[in-house]
């Protein structure tokens, strides 16, 4: 059965509000952080290059829903796991937990891009070394 | 019928990424900001007080579908309505363009809770004055 | 006598940390955006094109210092003054204030660069018609 | 002689901006989460409790200087000592480089207050503990 890929992230003071709590934006960006230290575990970078391609993975979509409030200094337990693999799209899931409390649970799709300077983006398939490496992480 | 509350917001460079595009996750901030000057704008404020009483609306869940880029200083029109609103809860539908251009479309469910400095968060009816200017909102 | 560039803005909910204030990066971001709405009302933008080259403003030193709190929803009022032009650079004076109470003040260099894609950056002359809007902002 | 704090810490994506590089406000962040891993090595924390008192510390001035733009994915270290340290007020000196370039020059004073839900803060003196670990950081 697959793992997800397993990370941990410390609350910055700077993603609270004057709630106390974690503002509810700031999971997106510990999503995207967890996610490109994925990448480059497995070798790989953000703005990547392919065949003298650059490639990225702008999201089209992405959700996240907040179980409990995460505060300043607790250690968030991330977990990256793949819902489903295009050909050239991607959709991960992301749980936040901590200390066995639930956090919260997210959910991001993007879309393999090729990016080249002043041209519109331009979607491909997503490299095979990569899908690889996704489909270790696919729920079954 | 129902119109959504309409203002508008310019991208800050700030929001913008090394892509050159709004960063994804900027867009929940102008989500929040929209919804907190709707708020000003029929005398509410966040962290109100009812009956003596803070009152205020963490997110549960929340969404957003990206359908173009916005770049830097592209003037976000953004509409909100309301989806379906509860005894404690509501569902707002959010709705950024760009000179016609659809740019995202998103989603925030908030629970109206009491604050109480050093005590959890508790769930509690949303004050009726409030109900009346939502329910103006109401996607038909 | 020369009279400083002014605009105001609301203290977003996300930029207050857990403390109650807003958060002392954020008076970063907010010198920014009043300064790309300066440069809009004399019809210039940020990364704008000047004789076929694209011009922008890296900042090489900032400063700001704190004399009071700016909490959610205070209106900021901001003002622009210019301390110093050179041929390559310029010196911002920034101020905030709410409601006759002092908030920050703060301090901007920035080098004015060519923007090449691919391309380290490279000063060069900050372009005749902006010279002439920042001496109107020159302090005496 | 006094040793400095030493960490380290990658570059985010979302902290560039469509320069392509990092944007300078996110420095400012950087230094705060530096600053907070320091104090959590020494047993304390942001928002510490001495003596019944909640502790924390606003920033009265910071201040940066840029050397050579940091870049997604490059990994910051981050030195940080102590300048001067008065009764009530604390002076970091920070240091940012990339594999030995420069990158970066900030200082940030600190006063240290008491933090009581709904009064305005209070200033008082650093508490004896801390003060004997910062000493070890005092440049000479």
């Amino acid at each position: 059965m697959a793992k997800p890929f397993r990370t941990s992230r410390i609350v910055e003071f700077s993603d609270t509000d004057m709630a106390g709590i974690m503002h509810f934006a700031s999971f997106f960006r510990y999503m995207e952080s967890a996610e490109h230290e994925m990448l480059r575990e497995w070798g790989f970078s953000i703005f990547d290059e392919f065949d003298g391609q650059n490639i990225s993975f702008p999201r089209v979509a992405v959700s996240c829903e907040y179980h409990s409030p995460a505060r300043s200094e607790d250690v968030l337990d991330i977990e990256i796991s793949v819902r489903t693999i295009g050909k050239k799209s991607i959709t991960y899931g992301l749980h936040f937990s901590c200390d066995d409390r639930e956090v919260a649970t997210g959910e991001v799709t993007a879309v393999c891009c090729r990016i080249e300077y002043g041209k519109p983006l331009k979607s491909v398939e997503i490299p095979a070394p990569l899908v690889a490496h996704l489909q270790e992480l696919l729920e079954t």
